[in-house]
């Protein structure tokens, strides 16, 4: 059994709330049960060095935990004056997943940065930030549209992302904090709506596993970015 | 006129959501109108090394604001690599204030660290955040208490902070942005229940001022913080 | 009776030795008694990035301590890599000091850089980097008047700052190091020669304060900016 | 075809110089094609402080590219201060992958390190550097039982990685710079040599993949670690 | 007698591999017997903003040690977020003493960066650094005058370098690890080819020297670099 | 002739002013003309780590350049973050020169910092802030000797260092501003009063120099040596 009680292919209640915050273009409080993720999308009218002058866009992501986010309190960032390798690690991961949807032509030459904070974490806070970062961002795109700043709309389709693991020898949907810290492998999917996958990564811990194992994850995963892709819709209309 | 109709001693609204976070022994959600700041108390059972052995405890506060707080988003200090001036300034201005009515001696050997972070703003974030602070302070020695680790309440009264400024030309209680980037003065007080003054703050911007200034900006400030003992009064039960 | 035997309203002694050092365009060092600061004023011929092209000026300052400036030896900040919270406060307190007795519009697309070292700390550095600041500040203006770079003079009146505090319950002006680190409320007041405050700051040190002390320590200050802007005219001939 | 003429199941020339320093307990210069690195094992009598006293090892790694190990010059990270979120993410990832096939409790409290630095670069460092990291780890323990510090081997296996990709449409072995720049789907697989899966990741790039192209990379990735697995062998005689 | 069984005056094996990687416009691993340093030169069309603009190219270089190049690791610097003394000090001598035999108007407008990475050290790192360093450079600055991107060769003359010292009160020639580690003085000189001298440092550890213990170390650098130009110009054909 | 009108072997003024600050044990401002360096001296009661439990003490050095020091603004290197290159190069000359002369065993488990703060520059601010060094160390040795806290003098002799360079082809001694940036070689030369030296410098600057060029100015900077020996003498009465 699960320490939640859930069923092994059972996601966390996703809850969303948009337009979280009213100076970004687009935003989303995330819920996958307690971890708790601020998401915002800022539109900026540049894009980096590497894209200058050539008529394509960029979307981008940053990622931060609140220094009570956790149990225990880590020690901010801003003030041990640099970011770990995990934030980076994750912060680009964010970031390619959303890229893996948008047409950065279609986009234009701007660029989007999407803020993920955690106010509070409970394990899965990587992909509560990615499922999150697609609402701020289509919220943000729609500005743009509304305004007849783009013509032609530059998002291709959902993007989602869920973490699966191996928990007890059971392959488990959604891992929260207790399950995580104690699974056998801990994989991450970040999947489109059309059934593809932007990104696929699975780390053994303590246990090696075998390719049957990936699948099973990645069929959990399946059915987790479902349940995302229908909170998504209802929280941005689309 | 002010911007939002406001009468010049005026609060905006004052909203305190306690235990906004579940980790965390203490925390809240101030918000002073649209500012708005996340606050956690967090109990480390250490000192800082000047005081390790002294019997004594120690308060101290963190301040952070949110790439997207703002109207514009600003560069996250995390990536930047260190904390702008501005923010170490008002980190110390909040520890400074809320350690005026903690007893340390009383505290114990035990720091608490106060972390206020702004997920919106709009003027004031300092002074809502000394205003939370001393709720999710509150909150996190009560929880000392109930645990019997705690005999003698170390926190000896309320504190409370709001700004106040002189826009055009009249003098105006809790600016907000559109006040606040237009004052003539700028002041913060931080002001006990008991009628004290624990800092005063108050800084020419394009004009000086006079006595008879300082004097009608305090008095405004104690209209406001008797408003915000108020609410802190109901989000504590104290 | 105060460690020094000064009266409660006795500056130490004030003294000030002009063009201190040859590269600069205006330069000091500033006692107050013990204390003594460097400064320098640097004039250059461009503005910071969000003024450039508006036809305004800029003052700003830096501070420093020389590493064996005070009674044991502290880390240098270059070693360290970064300034402390508390030498960006005061460098920030002291350039919006003189920013308020300067007309930015008058000083034409310039920016004049206040570098205030000191060399030996005795209490109330900032006070006396503010004071000579004016000096230096002063004497690199008049090098523009002379070579006619300038046509109206852009300083608009003297600025001086002069710490006080309660010590041992009476308020006392200019505190030296040992009174100091015993009083029970620190304050640093920025006074401009026409009478007004361009800063207000008063700090309580573990007891509050109330608002007839805040008036006591002002009018305390007011005595001791009158022998700083005696000083500040012998040194400079203005 | 691929720009080197291999056979999409053909990997480079895999070449591993045992013992390429002579101060390092293990060490080679490993090479997949052009693609050079130097591993070092550092064998440290200490663990990171989170396992002090509890009688388990650490194997951790840290990487590095020589500034002209590219094709136009990368600047030192040394000299820029930080290293970058791609070297975190790869050193994170190399000691995750030889912690999966190490026994830590076997290893004893002590620590062995991995220094991955990249001579020259075409395209696939990262699995270089793990595959060269076994050998270099297998030399250096074998060091320990040598001198009898280690009784019993705390390598289980051996450990290979290999990237896989799709490139114009057809899942390719090994992707080479030119390839990798230009690949539709770019994989990385850390294999056991028991056929087991240590880590699994694979980004889509300009465009999603579907399972059965993340199944047939793997198959890839199975047959090109069967050969690094063959060279892992002739060089350590294991 | 010395460690290695050398004689005073005797270098150890000089060895140089040219064209060491492929990527750079130069490049050698330079041996000093065990000593190994990997320097690659390259060609950036662009100088220092102090130069742009005036005609004249820059060569300049930068040093590193591979965290297991020594007895026990180091600390990588890019991981400490800086590069130590001693390592800034050596990569502005190699600097130095390249530009001492570059005419940098015939070079151009263009800055050649020499990247010196000691693999294995055993002494005299940073004089097998600039030796080396003249091979790049030289191999370099040969591709420009192949493409006739160059019609005067800025080259004008051979630069080398060497250590010596007083062993056991014995002047020695090339200091091993083992000397350089006892040695009563330590000096570097870098000499050109017709005899002069471009740096010459010599520090006394433990006790200091005379001038006639000076110049018997300056007539063994002669011998020792009669030696190096002999291998430099095996290594270029110049 | 020298823009200064000095012959060549004509130092420029020696000053010394003992005792120029209060706190620091021993302290001097020395003059070489209009090079003004600030030098203090700091006993700490402990060593490096190195050094712990050994019965040795250590000298060590920090420089500083003030911003305004030179004849346009440098950055300050605590904004900056870092100090340059240059600053460490120099500040471990100042360490090396004066534990040349300094009995390790005799001074006990204790440090001395020698803090050098270059008021004003005009060439020579490391040869100054050495000789300055000497002053201030012997100063603080002499507290410790009063207050019987040291038997046995650690200091062995005077050690002090002056620089020479090649001025329109003459040998001059002790290099002014003017006359450095024209140098055609640069000369440091640190020497004991027992006329050896400790350390030798001597770098080409556009041109190379020969044997009997560095001779000549050895023997330059002996000249000047005793000159500065005397004013130590003077200034400490020793």
């Amino acid at each position: 059994m699960r320490p939640s009680g859930r069923t092994p292919d059972q996601m966390r209640t996703i809850s969303i709330e948009s337009r979280f915050t009213k100076h970004a273009e687009g935003s989303c409080l995330i819920g996958f049960g307690e971890t708790k993720v601020l998401v915002t999308a800022s539109i900026e009218e540049r894009v980096p060095p590497f894209l200058r002058g050539k008529g394509e866009g960029w979307v981008t992501a940053e990622y931060g935990m609140l220094p009570r986010a956790t149990h225990t309190r880590g020690n901010r960032e801003a003030a041990k004056g640099k970011q770990s390798g995990r934030t980076q690690e994750i912060q680009r991961l964010i970031g390619r997943s959303l890229r893996a949807v948008v047409d950065m032509k279609a986009l234009g030459e701007r660029q989007i940065v999407l803020d993920c904070d955690v106010i509070q974490a409970d394990g899965g806070t990587r992909t509560a930030s990615i499922s999150g970062a697609w609402v701020a961002l289509r919220l943000a795109v729609d500005t743009l549209i509304e305004k007849k700043l783009l013509t032609v709309d530059p998002i291709k389709q959902k993007v989602a992302a869920v973490s699966c693991g191996i928990y007890k020898g059971t392959p488990v949907l959604d891992l929260d904090y207790d399950e995580d810290s104690n699974a056998g492998a801990d994989a991450n999917f970040v999947l489109t709506e059309d059934g593809n996958i932007a990104e696929a990564q699975a780390t053994a811990e303590g246990e090696t596993y075998d390719e049957e194992a990936l699948l099973r994850l990645l069929r959990l995963a399946r059915m987790g970015c479902t349940d995302i892709f229908a909170a998504q819709a209802a929280a941005t209309g689309r």
